[in-house]
């Protein structure tokens, strides 16, 4: 009857709860959260702050309830400040300040990532907000509520920028996103990322790119941003979103290895370097199933695979961690744009001799009404003909997300590209081709690369 | 510069001659069609006569001249007669009665299936239809036009009898379909055929299953349909789409060797028994990759694989037909059923022990506006607990197809249940949930089995 303690109430730390549970009915699991809001859905707080979901309640996953009936303890509103790992004890504080400890025979790291704030002038004036947990969004929101906002500045142009431009747009809010790099979205290669921007402005976002924010200075009710390039944007709040770190400060007390960004190192088995210390989630390295090698790469789908091995682990399993493809979907204004594996820069990086090529298509056949454009971006190996990665953008209603699934699945069991076409995928005119637009991109991939290949 | 033959200019033929052209471009390519509407989209033919699609052009999936632009050389409103296998000889007559032969190196026999038109008295009579060939369309449509038909009559629930019985309904007609079986859409469980009834239903269709349709009579405007148990309804038309059959007399006049109800028997080269005849499409027996054997499943998908392959290896290749798992979906009104791999009857007829749970949630994160119920039932082997096969029912726009493909990828690769769960499939709230339905749906495959294994 091992006591599994887990610090971190988020996507790993439930996860492996709840694996930890079902596998060990007999073991004792005690989850540490330092807010109130354990299993709370934070890729959700985009559509809160949007207004589409009217009651933060609903982004629960479950409700405390829920978990406690499934035999999980929950310590909320408390923070782990140190572990000692030879005592096996992990020292605990509330919001009032008391302390206790907590004695464990395994325990497990879920202590995620928080948003960086970059050091500007005026990060921390009233009205500028960074998003990542739960408390920040009901700042955001208060402030919202209270001040009626009419324009919005948004700095960084990733995947919670893109969201929160959509959602501010969605309540009415005036939004310009301000992007260091020359392209929003660089987690899909520029010719993606333009039609992003495209479909931004078409909502009226306004786009400055290649812009190095250097200050924030309150002006009357207003904020001005400046930046490089005699950038100047007013606006009534600000939201910074411009990247993220692991937190492995508790992970450092124990004494346990940092690497990537420093982030926790783990094995497959989401192992750390510390006998009977496991880590999940945004805090620790990934393991690249493709790479072959450890990245940092947070992702709420990764974090839920990662926990749920570290939770069978925990409890006497010996279940391997099979690896990230980085596979993401993201949901813009009408489009979605999706990725799976390596992009071609990546893929040469990485030592593989990518080629790739862009494939456009209908979503279903142009004769059934509503026939959507599809844009698929193939890389493959140019030696061995492996997949090694797709992008896809398209209308919100084209499976964009699943078609992108199956060249996941395709992936992870190494499929060669020209087998793709051996794939038995489901058709109807309504919602695809004879051959599914993956495939006619497999297709186009061959066909061009023989086309380089001198007969 | 070897000459190719094809007869049959419909998926498998047109495959078969893209394919043979692309990788020998020396190569001389014949098809043979016995209409004039080769490579045309009979799988739109319901939308066709829904009125969505509004030309009939619309429904080539490429027009003659693109054809031809592939150096592929048409002969329309031409059938080929016999073969003569030792001189290497089709004949053909055209429409007007005029015949010649053509000198073959390679033939390729793709002739498809024709719809079986039951023994049953009246089954000729005007108003009277069954529907595969573009021919049999146009009849219907011109029917339609000429006597503006209030009430149809659809005898057969299978896909096209559900299609039909939806594009009817979408014209303003009053649709009854009468199944002999059970229940409509024999090609799912039971328990998704009663929601796919309940679909109907809500959209005004009349069903009546168990019913041998024993005649049909005109009677006044009316032809009146009767059957077992008394059954009798009247309608201004009927639709017979109750099964099909290969095609394979002209194969039979070559001494090629045929199998299951008659469908050509190849190899997995998609050679016939003859030599340098192939065959490809509705017309042949098809090896499906779990059963490990042929089957005669006739699907849009597979016709133009196995003629790729046929294409492929009549100009000197060597690939192998990888195989069907029989993956398919259907829209029915705001539904859409997919299924892939083997029902739990299937599997234990093929000698698996297989083990089935249904597992029902949303489609996406509840708390995102929108979210539809999302069904899944999920057979896999007790033993190895590999994953055997899978069934979806869901909202038009809730993914049900090409999730179903990450399923059939998932087969194709014999990949276990549990193993969903390492697939990094893509999520973001508004299209999925942080664990996939996919997965969720494993998991919950592996909870009940394991509920039932005493500990």
């Amino acid at each position: 009857m091992p006591h599994v303690v887990i610090i971190g109430g988020s996507d790993a730390g439930i996860a492996a709860a709840l694996r930890a549970r079902e596998l060990d009915p007999a073991s004792e699991v005690t989850i540490v959260v330092a807010d109130r809001y354990p299993n709370f859905s934070i890729c959700g707080l985009p559509f809160y702050l949007s207004g589409e979901v009217g009651d933060w309640h609903a982004l629960a996953h479950r409700t405390v309830l829920e978990i406690e009936n499934e035999g999980v303890r929950l310590l909320l509103d408390h923070t782990a400040t140190s572990i000692d790992p030879i005592a096996k004890v992990a020292s605990l504080s509330n919001r009032e300040g008391s302390t206790q400890n907590l004695m464990y025979d395994r325990l497990i790291i879920g202590t995620g990532a928080e948003s960086i704030r970059p050091k500007i002038d005026g990060i921390d004036l009233p009205g500028v907000f960074v998003l990542r947990w739960m408390d920040e969004a009901f700042a955001m929101q208060r402030y919202m509520n209270e001040r009626q906002p009419r324009s919005a500045i948004v700095v960084g142009g990733g995947y919670i920028g893109m969201e929160m431009a959509d959602a501010l747009t969605y309540q009415g809010i005036d939004v310009t996103v301000v992007e260091f790099f020359d392209s929003v979205l660089t987690t899909v290669d520029p010719e993606f990322s333009g039609k992003v921007r495209t479909e931004l402005e078409a909502h009226g976002v306004r786009i400055a790119t290649g812009i190095a924010v250097t200050g924030i200075v309150p002006s009357g009710d207003k904020l001005v941003i400046s930046g490089s390039n005699n950038f100047s944007a007013a606006g009534d709040m600000v939201l910074v979103a411009v990247d993220a770190r692991p937190n492995s400060r508790l992970a450092l007390s124990a004494g346990v290895e940092t690497g990537l960004k420093g982030a926790i190192k783990v094995d497959r088995f989401m192992r750390t370097s510390v006998p009977d210390i496991f880590a999940a989630g945004d805090c620790v390295e990934t393991w690249h199933r493709l790479l072959n090698s450890y990245t940092y790469m947070p992702l709420g789908t990764t974090a839920h695979k990662q926990g749920r091995v570290a939770g069978e682990n925990a409890v006497g399993g010996n279940r391997k961690f099979q690896g990230s493809l980085g596979t993401q979907a993201v949901k813009i204004f009408d489009l979605v744009a999706a990725r799976t594996g390596l992009r071609d820069p990546e893929a040469s990086a990485a030592g593989f001799d990518p080629f790739t090529v862009e494939f456009e298509t209908w979503d279903h056949k142009a004769y059934y009404p509503g026939a959507e454009e599809l844009f698929i971006r193939l890389t493959g190996n140019r030696t061995g003909k492996e997949l090694l990665g797709a992008q896809m953008l398209g209308h919100k209603r084209s499976e964009v997300s699943k078609r992108i699934d199956v060249f996941a699945s395709a992936i992870y069991n190494r499929m060669r590209i020209d087998e793709l076409n051996d794939l038995d995928l489901s058709y109807t005119p309504p919602l695809s081709s004879p051959w599914d637009p993956i495939q006619m991109s497999a297709q186009a991939w061959s066909r061009r690369l023989s086309e380089l290949i001198p007969h």
